[in-house]
């Protein structure tokens, strides 16, 4: 694997490979095994989550972590980002982790990268998110057993979510019996990708029967003009709250990516319940972060070599 | 220790116990005895010395520190200082240094903190500093011998300061003889914490027999409307000058917690002359807090296992 | 070395000295020879090549580096550089890589600098930026096998470029034959620093003959009210594009400092073409600062001794 821009960067079988990868890891941490590796966390949008996780598995695994924000980037004089990444390229960094708010930013910087080095997509506009998917993944099958031949409800923003595009054609890959697919009509994804979707107006309807439901924050930085319910109005059509879950049954596992607007997308009683692997995501998502990171550099020569 | 949220998180044992630790570590440096342990530092006030400091502490233990400043964070989308800490628990995170502008912000975490995370309280509003306060004592010690028995004078901004609170506290449990209270009516301490206090209405009152005065930078950014004095008018009245400095005698120490505003609370005479302890609190403010952290920590198995 | 102030802080033999030892380390880097030293990265403007760049090289040699920016630090609280500095000092910081925007703000941080304090310039306002002249120094010399005897063009804003100073200073100290400066006359150098210098009213003028091209950014930040032509007017006379390149010959080298405004002071197939040099600058350049801070610290004891 060069880079993970998208879940078509991937197959079952590196999926199977990164998720026992992953369980290794938990088992037992190796010795810094990319000591001498410099990796560099390019963040072009807000993030606490995502940006710690990937900084905590490059410094777990022994890398020279680099932080570079837009805020105080060299964008700010008018370098355009191909241009700053073969800069930092030439300076010998061998992994880019990227947020971008643009469509295809991480795929334009793969097609020009050099051997040796590697890009992951930690998010770019509404395209993809592919570690976010790879580590709920990876939390259903620790919760479920796996994910071949379950139900899962995604509800919630999807038109405005990497998260349930990258979700979504995970999930299939996988062999996801159904993909329901719950949401306002202004927030319907267009066009609908591949996989055995189904689409559902209303949330109640499509509880019943499945496995997990993973609820989705309202990008309100993506929307301009709301033309969905507002705050509690949202909440009553769209939140999920015990009365809902329970129509799924005590089986059900409720999945968020985060940030969670408590009262809006979620009833507090449900994130902080029994049934939720909130936390368990972002657990797990080092782990798997740093399998995906494994997968791709292990194999190398360290980067304080000249290139 | 688990946490340290303020003085009251102490007992006069505990602090000659840190106060030992950090002998031992200006005497000989440990080999990273918390390598493998994560840090980080949660800072949503701008802040250099304190975060600095404690970045360095961590990272001569040998810890991975992180730093998460809130412009950048997720709390731009509207998560909870309380949710976003739940996940960098998640993520294994084991020490926390929270700067907050929120009174009781810390305090919120501990309660909700799991078995072998630890919060220092790196400020809280008008609240608490306790590692302040703590280097400030060792810095004492180490000039005067002991605190116990000694007349510390406090003058400045005492009604926003949590540097104030926390070293009157910490000074009264050392067995201070008296802690002197020199502020403008608009800057008194309201209401007036336990302790030996004897408050002024001037600094030159305040001065005779006085073996040491802490003074304090003017908190422009709590303060919204002045009652006080007005820049020379103020420090006519409240600065610490040579000749003030004098009515308390030569042996009298001169402590700052910094940022200093010269020729505001403070001539720079007397800031860089042979009474300032200034730079030896910031000296042994490194020290002190690797020794909360080692107290915290030691004990404990590294973070990079899976919790 | 001390510091690194400007190239007045160099003279040839330690120039060649630095060279010698970018040498070693481009073919062995040595294991984290300043290991238990720390480093603070002191940003008071936008950077990320510089700021990386300097992050790297210290890491790579095994430093605790902490980056400090201006938006987030005490500088909002009134404190001033020296003082600042003074207490980075005092946590034990041996190192400090300072940008600034005002001329000589290094400099007075050098003459208070404690023994065993190190400066290095990283650029103040349009003064100096001595690695970066170390490294275009150091890739002419690989690309040329001298810099003695041969003839330099230096293009575009050169009012406005601490590197162009720099550049002039140390080309001059290495024996370069001439020096050509060109730029339309708000953009000329005033007054006029020493050394065989020649000035051009245009480019095309200047390039018959010479060795190489170092083409500058407009310093649009530096710039209040422009008296240069605009956008296309200034590409057309001052751009270099490969008609003007064919006016010195095939084996004119072309050098540009960074962020590049293609199309602007440089067509992309230039910066992109045989005869660049761009990305072989930055690549070097991680291995010349590398240098500097072996040749600055490498004789000291760890700063995790108390001083």
């Amino acid at each position: 694997m060069q880079h993970l821009i998208d879940i078509a960067s991937l197959n079952s079988a590196s999926v199977l490979q990164l998720f026992s990868r992953t369980d290794s890891l938990r088992r037992q941490m190796p010795p810094q095994p990319l000591a001498g590796t410099a990796m560099v966390n390019l963040f072009y949008e807000a993030s606490t989550r995502t940006r710690v996780a990937l900084e905590l598995a490059g410094r777990r695994l022994g890398m020279d972590v680099i932080n570079v924000q837009s805020q105080s980037s060299s964008a700010t004089k008018g370098e355009s980002l191909i241009d700053t990444f073969h800069n930092l390229c030439a300076m010998g960094i061998r992994l880019f982790c990227l947020r971008h708010p643009q469509v295809g930013a991480p795929h334009q910087l793969a097609e020009v990268a050099p051997d040796g080095v590697h890009i992951i997509n930690a998010g770019d506009g509404v395209h993809a998110h592919p570690t976010q998917a790879l580590l709920d993944a990876y939390t259903l099958r620790e919760a479920l057993g796996e994910v071949s031949g379950k139900t899962i409800v995604i509800a919630g923003d999807l038109r405005h979510s990497r998260v349930a595009r990258s979700n979504i054609a995970l999930l299939n890959m996988l062999g996801a019996a159904e993909i329901r697919l719950a949401s306002p009509e202004a927030m319907k994804i267009r066009p609908l990708p591949p996989g055995n979707l189904v689409e559902f107006d209303d949330l109640d309807s499509a509880m019943p029967g499945a496995d997990a439901v993973m609820m989705l924050r309202i990008q309100k930085e993506r929307i301009s003009e709301l033309e969905i319910p507002h705050g509690d109005a949202y909440y009553r059509q769209w939140g999920l709250n015990e009365k809902r879950l329970a129509l799924a049954g005590a089986d059900c596992k409720v999945l968020h990516p985060g940030p969670v607007n408590r009262g809006v997308e979620i009833a507090s009683s449900v994130l902080d319940g029994p049934q939720s692997l909130v936390l368990q995501q972002v657990r797990f998502g080092v782990y798997v972060r740093m399998a995906v990171m494994l997968e791709m550099l292990s194999a190398q020569s360290p980067s304080n070599q000249e290139c």
